[in-house]
């Protein structure tokens, strides 16, 4: 099981300075959608240039405009890029040749997929599917508890995402999916080191270690 | 009816300069998602300081973080933001109460909603609606063909969105929205101002002057 962690809400600086303290216990570095918002491609080639031998995974939430976006985040330095499971499946295809031809890997975030289209993401097997609860559903929609959507396909990788604390992780440690991503569980720890050691220890007890 | 002016796959420098050309004869600029992914907020901050006067509009797509991402483009200079309706509704209601907050506008983009989620999305007065061809479904899915879909609310304001040229102009004036997106019909066009004019003139011409 990887370790994610997710970087949003701050500056570049902020960013780098957190993963510093932290980069031994986690795997993928997350360029969080508000940093690629608010600094653009600057957060991700910095990212990139800080951490050179880390996978970093811009979360660039693709919705249309496909080729661009993703070759943008790969000429920038990033090893996999996010577009939404909600966008128009042409948008999906076209994200998965991008990477294809770069070499990089494609996350697809599940938030508010219908199930026909979950019919239809969850046959591919050279991408990772993230089960996500989103920020606002938590912060203002009270919404929580993780499930992995259910699909035949045994050769799906699993993401999992949003607001897991120390105490959720048992939970999600249930699931056994191949990345955990942890934001704030980490990032607006008192102390981001020991929460970030606490969810490492505990991934590569229970977890997969893939 | 309203032109609006979106840029995409430009540097901001491009961006100010075909936009220079063409001040006169539109009323909405739009910095595009692609701006806004490359460049992050300095692409809206300077293309608010650089047209000072007009209605710049982000099209952010926001899919989560709604607060935050909503008050980033406020706060840069935009006077209308863009959510996507396909976004959990407790997103939506969060860009609304921004936004009724900063006394500025939500657009929200239909591409991909469901049915379901269009019938609460026809229910709200305060916001501009907009019938969305991606870029993607154009160039790689070969649609076209605008529509608006039906609502019995009459107070929705609409706008057009995807691959709009002077050829295809005609089919939309007969939809009359409020708003026309016009990107690469007139930043791509041999001779920009006059494109421009060309769509502004018949717009005044034919539409409703609003």
């Amino acid at each position: 099981m990887m370790i994610q962690l997710a970087l949003d809400r701050l500056s570049i600086e902020e960013a780098i300075n957190v993963t510093r303290k932290v980069e031994h216990h986690i795997d993928w570095i997350e360029v969080g959608t508000s940093l690629i918002k608010e600094f653009g491609m600057d957060s991700v080639r910095k990212m990139k240039s800080a951490f050179p031998d880390k996978t970093i995974v811009a979360d660039i939430k693709t919705f249309d405009n496909a080729i661009y976006e993703f070759e943008l985040c790969f000429k920038n330095g990033a090893d996999v890029a996010t577009v939404m499971g909600a966008a128009p499946k042409v948008s999906i295809e076209a994200c998965r040749d991008v990477a294809k031809r770069y070499n990089k890997q494609v996350m697809i975030d599940l938030l508010n997929t219908t199930d026909e289209q979950f019919a239809y993401l969850s046959e591919y097997e050279d991408l990772v599917l993230c089960a996500h609860i989103s920020k606002d559903e938590q912060e203002h929609g009270g919404k929580t508890g993780w499930t992995l959507p259910l699909t035949s396909n045994e050769n799906v990788m699993w993401a999992v995402a949003g607001g897991i604390s120390p105490d959720s992780f048992s939970e999600i440690m249930k699931l056994n999916p191949h990345v955990v991503i942890i934001g704030s569980g980490i990032t607006k720890a008192e102390d981001p080191e020991k929460a970030a050691k606490f969810f490492s220890e505990n991934a590569r007890v229970k977890g997969l270690n893939l």
